[in-house]
């Protein structure tokens, strides 16, 4: 029994009259809120909110920067300069952690958000971008992403902590690599099997892959998805799990 | 002979390709620097150069911030709901205090641009969202503002420095407002004249009106505007005159 | 027994990700479609959805034209000039009139929406840019609007067809105008009272006040909410309530 | 001596307060304004004032479609899904077009800018989408883009016409490529030589490459650039060089 793991989750994902997903409801059962800057969601109301919330609850504040596309939510690739790049992620992190100063805490880490996040797996110059950016506004600050990628390699060798993160509800691979969206295998619908995967990858590091095969898996925080209509009941069947399991919930920031 | 004077000047009010003024000449001339945040120009390319240069210059840099409103240079009044505003400010607010933070300085005060800065004179609504965002980030930052507007009051009144500024290039009435825009008076044109009021203003705190009458302003700042052609011109003449009158040029955050 | 009556309803107010209002189900009863033109809402993919589905049905398409402020819904009032507004309203009448066109039909009129309804309704200057763009653009297009507005003066008075809109689920003064939003009896809420106030609009041209009175309200179209909860199955009753007391149910442009 | 060619020109990528080039100055001179459309630059009250302009001067009127990205004025290639950009064409041709009607005219072609240029060369998906779009609209419409591209082949399998355009400043390769930017010789810099160039385009269709081969350019109409300091000067050489030789200019829409 024991250990602890976080939970982290994308929220403050709407804007506007728009929402999406229930940030009050999973901010009770995440350790770690992801919260969307104005670039891909997100507007400065949304962000206060989530933050005050946040600070209220220990939830920790990250970052989800992503590529200036509220059209299309961030998940389109944007060939950016990386010089342009670094500079939008400063200020994604700037105006986030305006609110969380006002709200009596601090951002303490980074996770790029859609297109970004892949483009980071291995596009190395923005993979380099989104770490200089942290980087330069603070050393204190820690990157989340996929295991394996340009990303955390590159946040490492900058000297910052770099976290992995698995994902509660999506298949592996014998290989520790997801299965693609789309095939079969890609999602896990079970809300019971899902808690029990977070369980385990939260007291032996791995997961079972789709044949089967017993994997480990390099994660520092577990990502809950926010934008299905079950996000709050998986959610809240994971913290019972984890609960039951005497598994702590907490920041990976604070450990 | 002696003295000093703080000289403002809005700068960074380009937005990707285009260009407005030209920043690098100005912040030779300048002591604080009121910078765009990326609501009615600016760009997070452009905040990041301008931060830096700043900084290297000890130039002391305010957010000028604005209504959302890219295209029409944020001129034109929104009424936005007081909540919404104070959220806008801090969203602003934070973003450039982020490149201000990897600069390694900090923004000091806070002056709000065009139509927000004319609302802000009897808007009270708007004038309270602005210095309630203000104060819910920092205490210890100054708000720039016309004289005698709601602003400066409710910054007073809510404990924050409230300096009042002055136009090098506006003509005054006698009861010490400026003279209306198109109306006779309200521009003053001539390099010297401009150069000659500022010494005055600086050494005397007065100006003369368009009647001649001496006027005393109430005044810690002098601002220079930078999106006319002859700008750096004006600038370097008043710099000139002030440096011949022995006055010291120094931000209004350094007092 | 009989008579014809337009149904009209704000539609395509999403936003990328995002949805407001389940457009498709409320264009089965509906005649007539205010679609937003991407400046409060609606984005190219669904502006070219909901004119097909509209054509299709043979639904009238109508520019439901903004301010430009997604983040603000296009509910807060904007003081364009207006010689701007009047290249804003083009703007959007073309844009989407493109997608009319590639639908197989045309827009026949503009509705506009938000703070700039009201605004239209006695800010001269605004509603007779509004009026000026459609008849630039086309003097066979109809406005629709409040009864009694500056907006529907100035577009009679530029010789374009000027229609007057009842609302469906608001309460009424014995003068006729609208119970003001917050006060009691502003909303008629009860589905049944709904659908027998719009058979009373479209047989007798009248509804009953919140004091019992009758008024006449001089409506070519009734307006349908489209953002609320229930709007679906308000938009159901009435239809039917319309059928089972035989009228028609047809386009205002259409007649 | 004798023959007649087309010249374009990319204008009002001004945006809001911000100008890029001199609009109404190179009006005079060339035959085709490829007008920006909001996505990458220009405003509806540019849009509105070039379509007055062009219309004026018997200036056939472009679509310069983009997109959606005024901070990087439409030079950052962003990942679009096919049927969102073939919305995304359709709105900004529609929007156009409703100032050329306005005008009294119409748009009577298409050209894709920047990244989206580039795109079309040979991104198939990207080109067939453009294509997509414009058929949708007007079979009447034609494309203009780089001979060889994906975009003319796309156009012409789709039965529009499809026209290739020159480059009257730029070096070209012996395969009739273009120098790419960067390398020696990309650029041609001497007014004269430029204005000869486009003689020698109009009155043979060759133009002599780097190493001074002759090479065959199948090109419809010429461009020139707009952006930079000389630009007006070198049109109105290259206007001058044209009427000296015989050579009519008018749009390639008009034959």
């Amino acid at each position: 029994m024991g250990g602890a793991v976080d939970l982290n989750c994308d929220l403050g994902e709407g804007f506007g009259v728009w929402r999406l997903g229930d940030d009050e409801a999973l901010l009770e059962f995440v350790s770690s809120a992801n919260v969307a800057c104005g670039f891909h969601a997100g507007d400065p109301s949304i962000m206060r909110r989530i933050c005050e919330q946040a600070a209220a609850l220990g939830v920790a504040i990250g970052a989800q920067v992503s590529y200036p596309d509220l059209r299309g939510f961030g998940r389109r690739f944007i060939d950016m300069d990386p010089r342009e790049l670094v500079d939008a992620v400063v200020y994604q992190l700037g105006a986030l952690d305006g609110f969380a100063r006002v709200a009596g805490t601090r951002v303490t880490y980074v996770k790029p958000h859609g297109a970004l996040y892949h483009a980071a797996i291995d596009h190395d110059d923005q993979a380099r971008a989104i770490v200089e950016a942290v980087r330069s506004y603070s050393s204190s600050l820690a990157v989340l992403g996929l295991p394996g990628s340009a990303l955390l390699r590159r946040a490492r060798a900058a000297g910052l902590e770099a976290v992995g993160e698995a994902f509660a509800d999506r298949g592996y691979l014998p290989d520790g690599r997801l299965v693609p969206r789309g095939a079969e295998g890609a999602v896990v619908h079970d809300v019971d099997v899902v808690a029990a995967r977070v369980v385990q990858l939260a007291r032996e590091g791995v997961v079972r892959a789709v044949d089967g095969a017993v994997v480990r898996v390099d994660a520092g925080s577990i990502c809950l998805h926010s934008d299905t209509p079950g996000a709050v009941a998986l959610a809240r069947a994971v913290r019972a799990a984890l609960r039951d399991a005497g598994v702590e919930v907490r920041p990976f920031t604070a450990r």
